[in-house]
Order: structure tokens, then C-alpha cells, then sequence
């Protein structure tokens, strides 16, 4: 039997969410309740990976019946999920028992006689090291291909990086890939396993928590953008912590890491909503390098912190920010507060934004300024400001990618079309789907 | 004559403190006064690696000297001394003088009739650069083996990362150790050398001391972590500033890199205290990013600073951090500051849970949840809080790392069993040594 | 036509300042007036390395006329012009059709019959990708000097990191520079261009501002040290904010990038005068993770902000900084402060400390204690203090970058004595020019 493998959908070009799912939970009446669960979450619950968790999430005792609980779970609700759907399996650089059992879990799953695999997009590999034992990963995935009828390179294969050889990796990605006797173009998610890395480095907090890591997730991001593939940031275990998450997935943007690891369906909402750009455009203050956001009232920008304080006494202000004072006049004044303010643009500005670069470039002109202006009330005293920033074709693209995301969302997630509508509004989206292209 | 090489301890995991004394010392009656004092120091006081420093810390004019009170000194003492005894040679990646002067004073120590060698576990080669400048030092001391007599491998070698080249040979170590043509396995620890890394870099800073070089300490441990070696931050000259001593070991502890360069006998004592788990648990509140510890009082933790004020109305209650003020109901005051809360775990908590988890999994549960609760004193008013963290096999075997460390530092060091007994006291040492294994 | 070749000075060790004007703007009478007047900076004003730019600065439909006005500009200013001239063309790791646009563009530089070619010192190349896509650059730059009768490697290639393939590219530059097949020791400056790394990696700010990107910055600086270039930082945007600019330069040189983009003349006097010490000594306080600078009044060292407060009763002094309190006696309270504050050398300063350190190496010391002292007054109270810091050959050769780079400065850059001799003194600048050589 040849099945038929077109709607894996490969060309996705972001992923927010990677949600794990225990496969067998004992002692419960059904062992497979939590991923007959997780398989009919929808909208913004529903990840844009879902994985079907046959490693750490589940007791290794549970492991025979998490295989067959897969095979009846993606058989009957597969067709119908939303987003994509990549088992892990059990994996070891150091251990060749556990990569046999890896290997056989795949191959059951691939071949079983439901056809579950028609829904199954890639299998996830945990607690890879070397190229080379990635590569023996990918010729797993090979033969399972082949016994399943599938074609070659169907199957996608996504990593966990968590260990200090499988960093290093990173940086052979990309000529490695391109080698005739490996499939590894099957490649699809980086993502980063922080509490194994943190055991592998031989890492130590005074509190237990992890280290922040930041040169292991810059080295997943660049693997990722030097391979064409996807990065992924590791599991947020403090699940009630929901502004460490947000703060957390604002730094990994900035690294260029768009998705993470989602615990709870909690977080799969707050992981698919934060790398949207807002509705609405506002402003922040930098105060002693944290970021304020201000409140808008009637119109205006208000600072209530007390960080930051302003007397006016006739025409000289006193400026007081953390410990540091000084008297300035009004163009003094303004000055320094445009320069710790900044714009957050919402969706409906970039478009703005984008659409006027457009049209300045058909009319021949390289770079234009954008204008921003605001009036910020600082303890009681208002400020007018404007802020301009040159656009040119780099800049444009730069800003263009929060763009492209929320398009490749609208693309392959029509299950979302009604909150992001109700988000933004129907004018919006439209516009949104439209611009850049 | 085949000296017996039984006394070298190859299988230590962990290395606290790489203390180096000067060879030669002019104008002093017995110019190998340092050596002699060093190589009698016990205890806490005693570092793991000690390194009679013929390169830097020795004037170029005494070198020669230095080389036979190394023998003299090792001779007399080496039998006895509870650490392991690398002493550093000179070498540079650009100076053929320079390598073959380190090759000569191995070759010298290695031959002498003293039998001086046998107590000597390895060899420190500072200013290395790419791989292959390496492989010239491992050469060497393969002839050295040769010459003296001893089994191949035998004799370790370290390196000081002091330049770019080097911190890029990080990366290859891994592939490269496996090599038929070398012996680089004979490896042992990575150290940073981070005052000549900045002249190598060509970086300033405004008052001449060192910039902190995060992805170099980051390169070096990742790289220690890849081959199965063991990582080492350089010096840290400020020997007065004990606090800045236990920051940085902290910061390094978080990046997996245990052990640090000892200028001192202050700062062996310093940094072979630091990594072991304090002997009682505490508390601590994040404020504005940096963490303060909690003073234990009554059984309640309080803070007594002044960037939290909290202030009761009735119901109500104002919490102030730095600059940012809240008004919150009891529920959210309790979450909050659970949320600024972390709890210091102590050897005889870590051995709890670690106990703990160990029941659970005997049991057939993959994941418990452990609680931690306290009464925090903040402002005068007392907030009960109560934290849970899972716990699964990856938190476990990271939560080992401290324990593993422990159990390291007993084994090798038996000159410090009575430091630690007084410290943990004994009930919770003999618990520690036997948890997880 | 041979020509000659004697006016280029691949010499230089440092590149301050990397200044791009636009080839030619569409509306002007004379569409090469910004280059015009840009060849005619000199002194402070005068960038080490212009760049006339035939890429993101000009519009592509005036990039003809750009050629043909760098050609112009060249023949007529280049002679004159106190820096290296550096024209960038087009390129693109992904588009054939730029790459071979970018080697026509240096084609006709090269072989135009006004000579221009003569005071043109390379070219940069930006948008590249792995080394093999720098070989590309390099065989054109090759073809070109044999089309244009110049001696081979006679033109410098300097490239533009922009992409996650570049920045790995930089770990293979100094093994791939030996190989025999290309050209590429002709490599001069690696530049780091974030906007369109920020793109490349698809990284998103809530502002639109550009990420830190701090291990980026490392790579590019690691690189060139290992590879003997010059490291460059990309475009600061925001052209007002001085002190942004100033700040990150700083941060820069503590990577040991000494080199930065600039934008306007403003930028470039800013970017040419920063990495050199200055005049005078200073001392500064580190409060809360940031460093204050104190003002000198008659003699004494003030701090007038007020996040440290100090309050004398009897023998007992209560110390607040920040939100941490503490009552110490007077010995305690200086050795506070003294952890608390640092010095920042002069020029004069340095070159002291480097004088009477060769002094006691000539007279067989390896290491002197160096102290300062001072008057500092905080909230009104006065404190004596005085640090040590030990000086050995590697904390001499560290220092001693500084004054490399002024006497770099000092050789390359006559047009600029006046200025240094104004800012120094004419006793300083001539002994800065002569110590530690």
C-alpha cells in the first residue's frame, strides 16, 4: 500500500509552539486520555507542532502501550488536527539499546495498519551529539520510510539539542546537509533541551533553576537560519510564571528563535499570540535599562512609576531617573525623554509602514523617514516628542518579518482565522495577508 | 627504570582549584620558598591541582632554577601532597624557542634522578593556538614518556585557551582526540588565561581590568563538556575582593565551568568551599535582577533592605519594588512575592529529594512534585508562601551535579574529610556519599 | 600600464572608523556631491577607511552613475585623502546575477583609464556567505588586478557579516586563508552588518530596534584576532543619540573591536577619538552594575548622584547604595568604597605605568605592585583610598594596547597630529610615540 503523503505541509516557515504529550499516563482508566486530549485542541490551544511524547514525559514502563496509544490517537483524530503532528521517540547518543528501541518505535508507528502515518508529519530525536549521530538518525528514518511505502524525505526529523557535542554540531549543519549519502535535508526543528544541556555541562545553579544559556540558544538560532530550518527554545518549567514565559519569548526574538517549547495548553495560547506583533501600537520608557510600557489615557502616554520624577520650577526642569538628577530646559527635556522613549508599533502601523516604504521605493527614493510623535505625561508634566527613523530596503525587510509570520500563520492555520480576525480586525488582517508580497 | 605511575589519579570528574606558586623566586635566601610552602599546604587550604608555575609567574631569569625546584620540591613533598601536581612549562603557538625550552624543562623534570616525576600527574602548556600547535606539545610529551620510561599517556597535559586560535580549537577537540596519530586523549583541563586573551584580542577597558569574556567561558566549558574535560576560568587579580571572587565563580558554576585559577591560599580555601552545597538551606528575593539573600530569624526569612516596602491598608496592601508600586489583595501579594522568591536548597535537602525522587521512581512514577514552603518577613508583615517544582529524571540527574561533585571531592581528597564532617556533619556527609549511585 | 602600488599601507593595525557615503543621489545637480565633500574630510573628521558606497546607500537604479562618480571623485580627491579609500559594490551569497554586477562594478573602478584605481585600497563586499562564497569575491578581486596590471593581492577585500553563514565562515578564515588555491590573505576588515543579519536571522524587537547581538560581535572580533584582520562594528542608527554610540563602542573595545561604522562626519569624529585614553586620569564608582563617573573638584574626586548616601555618626558611618544599607567603621567604609571604585588612566598614566615597568624588568623584576590614590567625596563625607594592582609582562602587554593604537594612529594619520598634540600635549603625544617599542 502507497499512502498518500500530501498533506504534510513542509513549507511551513515559522513555528511557534512545540506541545508535548505524555503517550501513557498510568493508573488512569484510559492510559491514552491525555493525548486523546491534546489531539482536539483547536484555535489558539492548538500548537503548531504537537508531540506526541514517547520519552521523557513518559515512565518508561509506559512506553509499549505509549507506542500503540499514538497509533490509535493520530489514526482517529489526525486527520482532523490543526497543526502538525511529530512523535518523539527514545533516543541516545551514548546508549545504541535506546536508538534500536528508537528505531522500532518509529517503525510501528510508520507501518501500522490504521494508516496513522498519513497524518504524522516527522518524528522528534532526543539527546543527539554529533553529526554522525544525527546521521544515524536520518538512515532510521530511511528504512522506515521505505518499509512504510512512503516516499524518501518524506518523514521530517527534528532534533533536541542537549548536549555539548550536539552544539557543536550546529555549525556543520549546513554543509552536512548537503551530502549525498545522508538525508538529513529532512532536518526540520532545532530545538534546545535546556534541563539535559544543564546536566551535560555540568551546569549549577544556587536555586536549581536553569542557567539562561544565551550563547546555546544564539548557536540553535544561527544553526537554524544558516540551514534554512527552525529553532525552538526549550521547556519553561515554571508553568504559573506566565511573565517570565512573555519575558522569556521576547528575548529568544531577539535572537532570532521564534517558537518554544509549550507545557500546558495555557502556553501553547500564550506562545502562539506573543510573537504577533499587538493590536495597537503604544510606548515604553527605558528606565535603568528595564523597559516600562506606558499607559495610554485620552490620548496620551502616562508613566506611573516612580522611578523616573520631573519638577518644573519657570523654565528649568529637575529630571531625576534612578539616582541620577539633572536641570534641564524644556528642548533639554525633551530631548532626553525621546531618547528613553520608544515606539512599540502594532499590526496596523507596520502595514502603514510598509505599504509607504513601497510606494516611495516604486517612486525611486532609497530610504524615507518615518515620524513618530506622542505626547508622554512623566509625573504630572507633559512632553511632546517625535522620533524619526530612516527606512531603507534593509530596514524594510527587517521589519517585514513579524509580517511574515502572522502570514505564514494565516496560511496554514485557517482554524485561527477567527480569533486573529477579532484581534485585529477584518480590514487589518486583510491588509496584512496582502502587504510585502 | 620503570617508575611506578600508580600514584597518578586520572579519574578525577572535577577540578576546584588550579593554584599556582612561582618556581623561582630572586633575592630570597631558598629561592624555591613559595614552592615549599605550597606543596605543604592540607585541607581546605590545599588546592586539587597545583601548578609550580615556570612560565608567567616566574621571571625568564629564573627559570633554569626553577626547573630544579621543581624537582627538589616535588621530590621531597609530591609523595605526600593530597592534590594532583601539574607543574606549568614555557610555550608559545608563534616562538619555536620558546616550545623547545617547555620541551627541555618537561624532558628535565621527567628524567631527573630524583624520581620527582612520580608524583607528577601532568603538565600545564600555556599560549597554545590552533589544534596542531597542540598536537606538537602532546608530541612532546610522548617523548617525554619515552625518555623517562613511563606508559604512554601517562603523563596529562593542560592548556591555558589564551587566544583566538585556541578558543576556536575548542570546537575540534572532540573529532580530533580520536586521532590514531596523537595522544591528545592524555588531555585534562581547559583553562581560560584571560589576561593574555585580551592582549591576544586587542580589547580595552577604560580602567584596565578584564572584560568578562561570557562566550569564551561559555566556548571553554562547552568544549570541556564535549571531550569528556574539564573547564577552568582563569585569575582573578583583585585578591582583596572575596565577593568578587565568589560572583564570578557563581557566574562560572552557571555555565558548567567548576573550577578557577587560586592566587592564594585564601582563595584555594575560597573556591574549594564555593561549589559545594551550602550546609542549610535558604531563601532569597530577586529584586530589580539581582538576587539578596534572606537572613534566617525565628524560623521566618527576612529581607531587610530597603528596595521592597510593602505597606497594609485594611485588605489591601502596597508593594513597592524599586520603582514600580502595586496595589494587591492578600492572594496576589502571596504570588507575587512567591514569585520573587527562590529557595537555596542545602546538602541535606538536595539528598532529601534526591531520596525522594529516587522512591517515587522505584515506584513506577516518572515525576513528583516537590513543595518548598516558608514565612518571608518583608517590611515587617510575614507572607506565608509555598513553591512546587516537578521533578523528573532530567531534574533529578541535573540536581545530581552538586552530589556527584561532593562525592568527587571525597573520594580524592581525604585530607578534607574532617573540613566537611564539620561543615555537613557527619550524618548528612554519609547519606550524601551514598545518594544516587 | 603598470601602475604604482607604493601609496597603499596595508600596514595599518587599527581601523577606527568605517564611513559609507552614497555614490551618487538622484535630485542633485551634482549627483556625487556627497561623495565630493566627503573626500574632503581631513583631521578628526576624516574616517580611517571611506567607503563609498555603490550598495544599500544608493538607490540601485543610480548605481551606473555611481561607478562612474567614485571613478570621478577618486581621480581628482583620492591623492589627498588621509585615509584608505574602500569602495563597496554589490554582492549576494544568493544572487548570481549581483555577484557578477559587483565584479563588473570593480572592473570598471579598476581599469578605468583616470587612474582612480591608485589611491583605491580594496573593496568591501558585503552580503556573503560561507567561505566558498568569499573565494567567489576573492577570484574576481584576483582577475580584476590582472585586468587592471596590478600586482596580485595588491587590493584588499573586506566583507560585510550579515548573515548566519558568514558568521560561521569566520571559525574556517584561518585555515582557509593558508590554502593555496586563493587569495583571500588580501582579507582587511571583517564588518558586522546587523540590520540585515537581523533579517537573516529573522529576529524581532518590539521596537523595530535592532537586537545587541553580542555573540555576533564576539565571532567577528575572535576571527580577526585569529586571523590577523580588524573587526568593525555595523551602523548605529540613531545619529543623535551620542551617548547610545559612545556606550556601544565601549562595550565594542571590551570585545576588542575597536572599530565601528559611522554614519556622519558628527559619528566619525566621535568613533576616531574614543578608542583613544584620555587626556586625563578619572575616577568612576560602580553602583548597581553601572559605573559613574566622579567629577574633579580642587584635587578630590566627587560623586554627586544619589544612589550612594553616606551619614557620619561618632566613629560610625551608615553606607546605602541602592536599597543595601550597612553601618561600618571608618576602615571598613574605605575598603568599601575602594571596592566600589576604580580608576581610569590617562594617557600620561599609561605610558608611566609602561615606563616604570620596563624599568623593573630591566632590573630582573617579572611583577610590581602599581597604586593609586585618591580624595573621593561621597554625600559630603571625604575617603582616603589607594589601590594596588599588580603589573606583569601580560598586564603590560594588555595596557599596552592603547598606546599600539595611538602610535598606530600617530603613523597613518599625519593629518590628525595637530588635533592629538591639542588634546594630549606635545610631552605626551612624543612619549606615547616612543615607549614600549
Amino acid at each position: 500500500m502507497l499512502i498518500d503523503t500530501t498533506d504534510r505541509h513542509y513549507e511551513r516557515e515559522f513555528v511557534r509552539t512545540f506541545f508535548t504529550s505524555p503517550t501513557a499516563v498510568e493508573g488512569e482508566d484510559d492510559s491514552a486520555k491525555m493525548l486523546r486530549s491534546a489531539a482536539q485542541l483547536r484555535g489558539m490551544q492548538a500548537p503548531d507542532v504537537w508531540v506526541p511524547d514517547n520519552e521523557d514525559a513518559t515512565a518508561p514502563s509506559m512506553r509499549e502501550e505509549g507506542v500503540e496509544n499514538i497509533v490509535d490517537v493520530v489514526a482517529e483524530y489526525g486527520a482532523d488536527f490543526p497543526g502538525e503532528i511529530h512523535p518523539r521517540v527514545v533516543w541516545h547518543r551514548e546508549d545504541p539499546e535506546l536508538r534500536y528501541q528508537g528505531f522500532q518505535q518509529m517503525l510501528r508507528v510508520a507501518t501500522d495498519d490504521s494508516g496513522a502515518i498519513e497524518h504524522i508529519d516527522g518524528f522528534v530525536i532526543p539527546e543527539v551529539g554529533d553529526i554522525d549521530d544525527w546521521k544515524k538518525a536520518d538512515e532510521f528514518l530511511t528504512i522506515v520510510e521505505h518499509e512504510a511505502g512512503l516516499e524518501p524525505g518524506s518523514l521530517s526529523m527534528s532534533v533536541i539539542v542537549e548536549s555539548g557535542e550536539a552544539e557543536l554540531a550546529l555549525g556543520d549543519l549546513r554543509a552536512e546537509m548537503g551530502r549525498p549519502a545522508n538525508n538529513l535535508e529532512r532536518l526540520f526543528l532545532l530545538v534546545d533541551g535546556e534541563v539535559d544541556y544543564t546536566k551535560d555541562m555540568r551546569a549549577m545553579t544556587r536555586t536549581g533553576e536553569l542557567p539562561p544559556w544565551p550563547e546555546l540558544r544564539h548557536n540553535t538560532s544561527r544553526g537554524a537560519s544558516a540551514a534554512g530550518l527552525i529553532a525552538v527554545d526549550g521547556p519553561y518549567d515554571d508553568i504559573r510564571d506566565e511573565a517570565g514565559y512573555l519575558a522569556r519569548m521576547r528575548e529568544n526574538r531577539e535572537k532570532g528563535m521564534t517558537g518554544i517549547w509549550s507545557l500546558t495548553p495555557g502556553q501553547v495560547v500564550a506562545a502562539n499570540t506573543a510573537p504577533l506583533p499587538p493590536e495597537d501600537g503604544s510606548w515604553l520608557l527605558e528606565v535603568d535599562g528595564e523597559e516600562v510600557d506606558l499607559a495610554e489615557v485620552d490620548g496620551k502616554h502616562v508613566y506611573d512609576g516612580d522611578a523616573v520624577t520631573i519638577e518644573q520650577s519657570g523654565d528649568t526642569y529637575t529630571l531625576s531617573v534612578g539616582g541620577d538628577t539633572r536641570e534641564l530646559d524644556e528642548d533639554e527635556l525633551r530631548e532626553e525623554v525621546a531618547n528613553m522613549a520608544a515606539y512599540v508599533p502594532g499590526m496596523d502601523d507596520i502595514v502603514d509602514s510598509m505599504e509607504e516604504f513601497e510606494a516611495a521605493k516604486e517612486a525611486g527614493r532609497g530610504a524615507i523617514a518615518m515620524t513618530q510623535s506622542a505626547t508622554l505625561v512623566i509625573d504630572g508634566v507633559e512632553i511632546e516628542i517625535s522620533r524619526d527613523r530612516m527606512w531603507d530596503e534593509a530596514t524594510y525587510q527587517a521589519a517585514q518579518t513579524p509580517v511574515t509570520l502572522f502570514q505564514d500563520v494565516y496560511e496554514h492555520r485557517p482554524d485561527q482565522h477567527e480569533e486573529l480576525e477579532e484581534m485585529y480586525g477584518e480590514d487589518v488582517v486583510e491588509r496584512a495577508t496582502a502587504v510585502g508580497s
